[in-house]
């Protein structure tokens, strides 16, 4: 397992073939096994494998086609709704209406998450995960049908490969890893740490093709802008405000 | 593997023996190929194996034992400060002082997180997650020195285990898992879910021992207040503002 994990990489072309009913099953009981904040499982997943939601979820996520060619899509969901109504029912007064309630609830959802994709993994699948499910959450809310107290806050495709890519690069550990306390990003620092990956030809390739001068302009120019980032910040802080767990706090 | 992910339990209790410095390097090389977005890594993870610096973080973790008796300890952080560094030494303007990046950082050191803990558990180790780190951020930060748009998202202590524990119960996987849509919670859903989690003599003992009337009255009158989440909620939204997170979007 641990080879297999060392070597993995991200699959976004998948077979045809289905995932039988008894594995997906099998993995997801495997990730349910992942910890959780006080045993409660602050989480739901949301199994899409109908076309038609497929079609409805994709523009979500920018029509990134895995959502529809992908046998699967798990929309892993931040949840404190079926908590509360067992509270409600049990009298019991719940106080699960604010951000750390969110913050809870979203980390079991990433850790079930990250426990799907490697048991996935292990067991001959390929995932893919799409970042653009907490920029749109509101209309995965509405497609999905998501009660107040449940944010999606990842998702995941998943299937047989039907590709094998080039692992990609990662930064050297010493990049980011960090001994009994921060090591300051000085200039000497961040050279040292990026070079590798500012030399790959893959990555000089990305900068001429996108006309920029730097990799890191890439980044801010092309793929991740300030635009972008301020505008799907307010939409997500509106979705956690809307769904019950930010009431009043914030200031727009 | 994935039986041995099915039969994990968390563990508390470690032997004295250390981690290899081999061993440690190689379970965190493989969790950083753990999926991120857009190939950043936005996180760091800091090894804390200090005797002095666990007794310094001890008091933020509300002094659970595993803090000061683990061999190791890991903080993973929300990481933007080295991507933003990046960004300025090569003539990019980064536009990541706000909530969506904060949240992609903490999905990656999240994910990263998880891997680490099913790698360490596939090479013998155990692991215990400590939901503490939202709640104490900024001690945390001021004891590990992370600069602005560091957050520490989660700890995990990991060493060899010295206790073999009861699998703790997990809900049935219907009340976890969805298809299509969110099916509600209903009255009868909620009580089919807990059912046999009521039902189990360690839950009936847990209640009695807390003398309350309900498993759901332990979880809002003792362990998950509303009177500390709410107060854990503005400290943790002040502590990303302070960090640079949440410029002008507060609220109090």
């Amino acid at each position: 397992m641990l080879e297999e994990m060392k070597n993995r990489r991200t699959i976004r072309q998948y077979q045809e073939k289905m995932i039988s009913e008894e594995k997906l099953t099998n993995l997801l009981e495997i990730a349910c096994r992942a910890s959780t904040m006080g045993n409660m499982q602050l989480y739901s997943i949301v199994v899409t494998r109908d076309a038609e939601m497929k079609e409805k979820l994709a523009p979500a996520h920018f029509n990134q086609p895995m959502v529809r060619t992908a046998p699967v899509v798990l929309t892993f969901c931040a949840d404190f709704n079926r908590a509360v109504k067992w509270c409600e029912q049990r009298e019991a007064d719940p106080g699960y209406d604010n951000f750390q309630s969110f913050i809870a609830a979203a980390t079991d959802a990433l850790l079930v998450a990250q426990s799907f994709c490697n048991a996935a993994e292990a067991a001959g699948l390929g995932i893919c995960y799409l970042g653009t499910t907490t920029y749109n959450a509101q209309p995965i809310i509405d497609t999905l049908r998501l009660p107040e107290l449940v944010v999606p806050v990842t998702t995941v495709t998943v299937g047989y490969p039907a590709e094998s890519p080039e692992q990609v690069e990662r930064l050297p550990l010493t990049g980011v890893v960090h001994y009994e306390s921060y090591e300051p990003n000085t200039r000497e620092r961040i050279d040292c740490v990026y070079a590798e990956k500012e030399n790959l030809a893959a990555n000089i390739r990305f900068v001429e093709e996108n006309n920029k001068k730097t990799l890191a302009q890439v980044f801010t120019d092309v793929r991740y802008t300030r635009k972008n980032n301020e505008f799907f910040s307010d939409a997500f802080l509106k979705v956690l405000e809307n769904q019950g767990f930010l009431k009043g706090k914030l200031n727009f």
